[in-house]
This record gives structure tokens, sequence and C-alpha cells, in this order.
């Protein structure tokens, strides 16, 4: 049996894995979630990045959207703004609350967020072992100008980065916080040591797969794994596909193009590379790199397009091993 | 202005205040809660009596049923029952979960349960100050037979009590744990020395105001303010008017009469007790035992109803003082 990891943020990485287990239904894949995205509101641990997963492959997910319950409704959310208890930014639905309860009562017991993960996706089976990058806190922030404070900029939480200011000033620099004293959690450098093959999703490569990255020892598990890593790239036609990576792209001096996030990466760690049809322009320069490419129609329109993209990206890998 | 001190249960405590404010409008009334029935459930901190008063005087409750919210939904717990999450048999609606969210984000931030009443009220606007007795921790227990276990018996929640088993088993002893080292909360001291009359709603003579009376110092304080002190039967023809208060008057060896709760209560805290007019039978014995008493209409039919029973009670104050 193929044993697969695939490196995970939120929609775009559940998507991508949807597609994969289609293409390769009896592969066993583990899913490192990444939780750099995880917020406390209301007293509640918000796992954004580990839910959207859960939810889209457990059936759960409200698919136009991406994240978030499907049939949901917003009884909590209202009443809490009538008591003036925000913020109101984040969209947290009343059958989403119950997860974060269930959560947060387990943690309050003593419980690892790994075990719970594991309790929730009991209920879920989303068909892959969805581990957490870490059972450590590790919080993403993005450092923004503000002229209003005296050293001319402050640090905001990635979520109100990407939530409430959607983005729409320049991050000058993203940090982990808390990673550099993170452990991988349980199970995660065994699942990639014992790995036949190790995926990037078209994640964000700064707040997703990078954070993941980010936690100590992990990007030399899988640059020492000796299997083929292959990556898909999130970039199309100089854009993102969705979300606003180029503001944090920009933000660790990358540029905004699939052979830009493919050196970023590196032939230390990546062994092949996808871009979609309209950048094959770029596979010359992203095999100068030392990184094996091939230019396929990279979006992932529905559970087909991207089984054939998952498919792409195993024959990739097939051929870098060879 | 008149100050009125009301020692409150839920259900029959709110809609007692609710007639209370309609007789005397201009009264400045506080309202001494029961947080004997607080529950910690899904890790929230529940307050069932203090909320039931806040959204009745509010107009938030939900009217046929007594407690909880009108217009409410059950998504959360919906959806925590299919996370195997339970007790099921609590109903927190989706409203109501919002505030047990305020509640517990604000008791863990460090806040007393005073100032998260006096937080929640600023919403609510009761108009009256809702005190809760105690910002200790006390929880009414019953102790249950129990052929199963060694002892023969065990304790269960009060509200496992009232709520899971309905009563239907007979209650041993009634427990306020906690109450023995609690303090009055902040205010409720000054309030009754301050106060012109304060009145025992008909709520629950032993979980309710006997709970609050458990709270050291306080039975003291209402027998030593020298003022009218007027309480209105629970017990209405033998039977509680609602709830099953005759099962935990059992448990302290009290006959669900009358006139055997104000002689519970006693001649040294009460100085006037209004019974039910089917109960004039049972004057005489009440005034033998040193309490002023009455017969009238006490069935809280409604507001107009309740507001002649307040009256009625203030009726009596005037005279017991004169």
């Amino acid at each position: 049996m193929q044993r697969i990891v695939v490196l995970a943020g939120g929609i775009g990485g559940a998507r991508f894995l949807r597609g994969l287990k289609s293409a390769v239904p009896d592969a066993e894949i583990t899913v490192i979630g990444n939780t750099g995205d995880d917020i406390h509101l209301f007293g509640l641990k918000v796992c954004p990045d580990l839910d959207t997963v859960m939810y889209t492959l457990g059936g759960g997910i409200h698919e136009e959207q991406g994240w978030g319950r499907k049939d949901e409704s917003f009884a909590v959310k209202e009443e809490l703004a009538a008591y003036g208890v925000g913020p109101e930014w984040f969209g947290l639905g009343d059958r989403d609350f119950a997860t974060h309860i269930v959560r947060t009562q387990m943690i309050a017991a003593g419980y690892s967020l790994s075990d719970v993960t594991e309790a929730l996706c009991a209920r879920w089976q989303p068909g892959v072992r969805l581990l957490p990058m870490t059972d450590d806190r590790v919080e993403t922030h993005v450092l923004i100008d503000d002229p209003d404070s005296k050293e001319g900029r402050r640090a905001v939480h990635f979520q109100e980065y990407w939530v409430r200011l959607r983005a729409s000033v320049d991050a000058q620099a993203v940090v982990p916080v808390g990673a550099d004293s993170a452990k991988p959690a349980p199970g995660v450098l065994d699942a990639i040591s014992e790995a036949d093959v190790i995926l990037f999703p078209p994640s964000n490569p700064v707040v997703s797969v990078g954070t993941i990255l980010a936690v100590p020892g992990m990007r030399e598990a899988i640059a020492e794994a000796g299997v083929p890593v292959v990556g898909l790239s999130p970039i199309v036609g100089d854009a993102p596909v969705r979300g606003m990576a180029d503001k944090v792209l920009a933000a660790v001096g990358v540029e905004s193009t699939a052979a830009a996030v493919a050196q970023h990466y590196g032939s230390g760690l990546l062994d092949g590379w996808l871009v979609d049809t309209v950048d094959a322009d770029s596979v010359r320069a992203v095999e100068e790199a030392g990184i094996r490419c091939r230019a396929v129609p990279l979006m992932m329109t529905g559970t087909e397009a991207t089984a054939a993209m998952a498919r792409e990206a195993l024959a990739l890998a097939g051929e870098v091993q060879a």
C-alpha cells in the first residue's frame, strides 16, 4: 500500500486531498496540518485549517465557501454581538462552535491537540490520518505598517490580517511565533520517514506549508526521507489561484510566480514541481534550479480535475525516483 | 424611594419579580440570586437561576417554558451530541450558549461572577440590581438511594436530580456544597442592611431561598436588618405550584404545606407570610408560630395577578411594621 504524506493548509490543501483520495483510494494518506492560523476566540481554541480538512473530507464542509459547515446558522454569533463581544469579523457558525467547544473542553482536561484531532475525526471519518504539525502553540503573526504606533508598525494575528484586513495592506514580515521551540506532534516524523512520497498541495507556501516547515526537524526530516517530494504550484499565471498568497510571498521576498515559489522551496527540499499549463514557460527555470518540472492543468474545478492533478503529482514522483 | 430586597430562585422568583416591578415601578429592587444550581457543562459556567431572572425581566425569556431563550435553536447541542459529548438532558440552546460563553470567558479573564452578572445585565436591562448570592462556588448536591453503590446512596448535582431524574426518586439530603465557606457577594449585605423590606418570593424554600440563606452571614443579616421580612408560599393546597418542591422539602423533614414552610423559615426570620386562599385554614397555625399571615390568591397566572400578590406582600410588610 502506498504511503503518502501531505502537508496541508486550509481550503487548497483540503480540496487537493479530496482529489488525491479519489485518485488513489487505497493509499494510506497522512496529513500534516498547519496549526499556525489557530486562534483563541471567545475563550475557545479554533483550528481553522485542521477543521477545513476534517469537514471537507468528512462531508461537512460548506462547499461554495470552502470553509465552515454546510447548513450553518449564526445564532451564537448574533448573541455575542448583542453582548458587545467580538470579534465580529470572524465567522463562527453554531455548528462550528460545537467543534471548538469540544476541543477546548478536551484541551482543558489535559488532552493534546493530537488527541483532540483524533477524537473529532472519529466522528468525521475523513479517510486520512490527520495530524496537527505540532501540539505546541504556534501562532502566525503578520507585521504591518501602522503610522499611529511608535515603532511605525505592529504585529497582527494572521487571521486578523487575512480575514479582517483581507490582506489589503502590505505584510512586512510573517512570523510563526512559537515555532522555534515547537516539536513535531507525535507520529509526524514517523509518518515522514515511512512515506513513499511526500506532497505539497497548492497551499500557501508561506503561511501554510511554510509554517509547517518552520517546526524544527520538519524540513530536515522531509529532505532526508529519501523519497520523492513533489509540489503543486498555488500560483497560476502570476496570481494565486485563491487567497492572497502574493501578499505574504512579497513579505518573504518571493515573486508571485510558479517558478519563484519552486525556487523558494529549493531543490534541497523539492524533487518535482507541477506548474499550470499557462505557466509552461517557467518549466525551464524550475528545471535549471534542479527541480523536475511539468506543466499540467492545475485548476481544482472539481474532484475529477483535482484527482487528475494528484495523479500527475504521483507520476512525477515516480519519474524523479526512477 | 422604597428599597426592596428579594431572594430569588429561578422561574418562580423571576415571575414574581415581574409582578413586583409592575406593582411598584419606582421601587429600587435588589435581587439576591441563587447560584447553588450553577453547573459547569461543556467547559462553560451555566447559571440557570441568574439567567432566568435576567431573561425574564429583560424580555428574552421563553414564556411558556419559563426558562431559556425565546426564538431559540439547538444547533450547537445537536452537534455536541453528534460528537458523543453530553449531557443531552440539559437543554442549552444556541442563544443561551452565547451567554455562557461570555460568562466563562470573563471568569477566565479574572472577573468575579458579580462583575459578569453586571456586564450581562448591561445588555438585558432587567430593571433590578441582580446580585449573585456569592462569588464563590457553591453547588447544590442531592443525596439519593443507589443500591448499586457500596454506600447504598450517592450524591448527584441538583440539576441532574431536577432535570435528568425529574425528582423521580426520593432526596435523602440536600447539601449546598461549598456554602459553609462562601462569602456573600459584594453589595449583598449592604443591600440587606439598607432595605426597607425583604421579600421571599414563592421560590423553592430548600434549593432556592434555602441555599441563599445557607451562605454564612446571610440569615443573620436578614434577621438583624430590622425591617419587615415577608414571604409568599410556594405551596398551594398541599402541593408545589410548580416544580417538585415537595421532594426536597421531605429531605429536610418539612411537610408540603403552606404552614409548614412558614414554620421552617421560622419567626426568627419571617415577619409575614402569605398563603393562598385555598389554604386559609392554615393562617391560624402560622400566626401561632409568631408570623403574621394572610390568605390571598397566590397563582401567578399573569403579570396583573402577580402584581396583586406583590402588593399584598408589601401591604403585609407595612402591617407588621406598624
